[in-house]
């Protein structure tokens, strides 16, 4: 019975219960310690032992021994967690010609990855499709019962309207106007959630990597594109149409090149790594990547490290105007650049300090910006996918709550 | 007895009582009935109710009629108001030569308003010693009992820390690394809040403006300089300095002129009205302020309607910028700049919609951006100051409550 109990006390968004609230705060943190729960929740240290014990009874929760090894995205040292055998979830990352899966429990312990091949362009039925013959057969394989599937997060690149419309800026074309959350849920009649995969990246930084903690900070990532995520007071900042957060398309020069969004001289033209690897490309007559790129430059390829530290200059002073915006106390550097390690950190660091209103020296400590790499510079899209499952409460509208075929799941 | 109730229920960090909570929301609202004390506090209807009796027995508040019209800054047509004899607050603007001077009371009507002209590059002591004196000669004049002045705001140009430091990049030197704060709680012995004069505006636009009901938007003032705050879920964001808003100083060309904080090509230089102010003056040989520059404008001037269109079409530029971090619905424009009404709005908007990455075509009108004047475009960094006491709330360790001689005010 506990897999609907679990159900219920995630996904009603009316339930605000101390259970609710106990089990909520342990879906979106992992484990924690009764102490941390009295914290985070604001319930008395009484309330919170009759809880657990209520809900270790009924199997929902198991302890876990604070020295436990975590298995996979890492969970800190604490007492509770969520029953991995009571709900596992699924991430979706959609990119160009493939969509990347993942599978976890609601303890955090990753249970299964899989690269799905797709053809380039392909239409969101043949994504819906895939996922649901990619779902079935996980959990085959797998041995997990398809009844503890507790929902369905998906992580596409361009912004996604709060309802889950895709924006016509995203960089998939064919799913541009098509409301991504209606679709997955038609197809998987489970609740789905989307984001755009920068933010997804921002909360699996939050939730397992470099963000562990933080309540505000900005993620930025620097691959062949550009893109962040903004989190204050522990949430994603969506912005109107969903489009918070897309700093590569900042303006740099009203005059310069054409960019795909329709705009000219947007940040990610120069600030992205495109430019640097068809000039290494070029020097080196054959294609390289971002990894390729990187290897050169550690093994002292001055041109490739040239190349960097040059996208870090623009880049930086793309911080350095979030930073007039936000004045964030955090920097998260994530994305295919941030593989490079100090060869990218350290003229990006320099520039935003150049190109910064409050300098270092300006301010005391506590007030100065920290700028670090992300822990998951390639794979938070879609670690992000899977916890938006544990981190975010389904629309009272959803589609899949409409369809009542649902519940019999 | 109501006064002292009334700081308590006020500035009692940890009080947490409906009755502190209706205290609050009246403060922050100016008036509201029953239903919407409800909605915004989450009490029941009936605990309302009892709370509301009890207060006005206290005489802690006060019922206003429906119709009544208001003093000064406005006032919604509502059924309860902090009673206006509980209490005053008082508000300073500190400019480069003057300092402003507005006191309130509680049921937010507006009595009296001054200027107090300083030498230029007064020191912090010849403030707080002008603004002693002004507050013991206004409330004398206006037979005003100095035990009921609750506290008093202060707005300054330039970045406030947290703790209310003045940060270097203030445009007043002398007040640079002075805890603004600190030495008007100690000449003045009341609570005392520092803010930035553009987050103040905010506050300002939020409270009584172009902003009332808004949680989330982006205020841009276009003055001689540029400036600005960000409001997200009702809050200000200051920043981990202190500086966020401080639009005027996004890098636009690395290259370009130095800038009074010390960067090159700071989006003020050109998006400020500096630049069109000094070519009409040189124009008409003569100085032309930014009333001027508009009065001509609007009186079919065609170079000065020009000059204002192409500083909207930078200042157009930047709002892109911030929409492509931050996609807020609704950004408020305020400033001397907005006095010109149509002709900044018309080009500034057009500009935006050129720039920015989600266009007004991509989505349903209910996620697209709004771009409106201010309401006070002038006069709302006092305000905002004025509304400072009404809306936040002291720092625990607070200088004015480490001193005794405070409670016997």
């Amino acid at each position: 019975m506990f897999k609907n109990e679990l159900k219920a006390l995630l996904f009603d968004a009316a339930a605000d219960s101390a259970e609710a609230r106990v089990v909520r705060m342990l879906s979106e943190r992992g484990a924690a310690s009764a102490n941390d729960l009295a914290r985070a929740t604001g319930l008395a240290r009484s309330t919170i032992s009759t809880v657990l014990s209520e809900l270790r009874k009924n199997r929902v929760i198991v302890e876990t021994a604070q020295t436990e090894a975590s298995r996979g995205v890492g969970r800190p040292a604490a007492n509770f967690a969520l029953n991995p055998e009571a709900g596992t979830c699924v991430g979706f990352h959609l990119s160009l010609s493939e969509m990347r899966m993942m599978i976890a429990d609601v303890s955090h312990s990753v249970i299964f990855e899989q690269n799905i091949p797709l053809e380039r362009d392909y239409a969101p039925a043949a994504a819906t499709d895939a996922a649901k013959r990619a779902i079935q057969e996980a959990y085959k394989s797998e041995v997990l019962p398809l009844s503890a599937l507790l929902g369905v997060g998906v992580s596409i690149a361009g912004p996604v309207a709060p309802d889950g419309r895709v924006q016509r800026a995203s960089i998939l074309p064919t799913w541009a106007g098509v409301n991504i959350r209606e679709v997955f849920a038609c197809a998987l009649e489970r609740p789905v959630f989307a984001n755009n995969e920068s933010n997804c990246a921002a909360i699996a930084e939050m939730t397992w990597g470099a963000a562990v903690g933080a309540e505000d900070f900005v993620f930025f990532t620097i691959d062949v594109g550009v893109g962040g995520a903004i989190v204050s007071r522990g949430r994603v900042l969506t912005g109107v149409a969903g489009a918070a957060g897309e700093f590569g398309h900042m303006t740099l020069d009203p005059n310069g090149d054409l960019c795909r969004c329709g705009n000219r001289g947007c940040l990610e033209l120069t600030a992205g790594l495109n430019p640097a690897l068809a000039a290494a490309s070029r020097l080196f007559g054959r294609d390289i990547d971002i990894e390729g790129l990187v290897r050169l430059a550690e093994q002292g390829d001055v041109g490739c490290a040239r190349l960097i530290a040059d996208t870090a200059e623009i880049a930086g002073r793309g911080l350095g105007m979030i930073g007039a915006i936000l004045n964030p106390g955090l920097f998260i550097v994530g994305g295919g650049a941030a593989l490079a390690g100090a060869i990218l950190m350290e003229p990006l660091i320099a520039s935003y300090e150049r190109h910064t209103l409050v300098k270092r020296g300006d301010v005391p400590q506590s007030q100065q910006v920290r700028i670090i790499g992300a822990k998951y510079p390639r794979s938070a899209a879609l670690m992000g996918a899977t916890a938006l499952v544990l981190r975010e409460r389904p629309l009272p509208n959803h589609a899949a709550f409409r369809r009542p075929a649902f519940l019999r799941a």
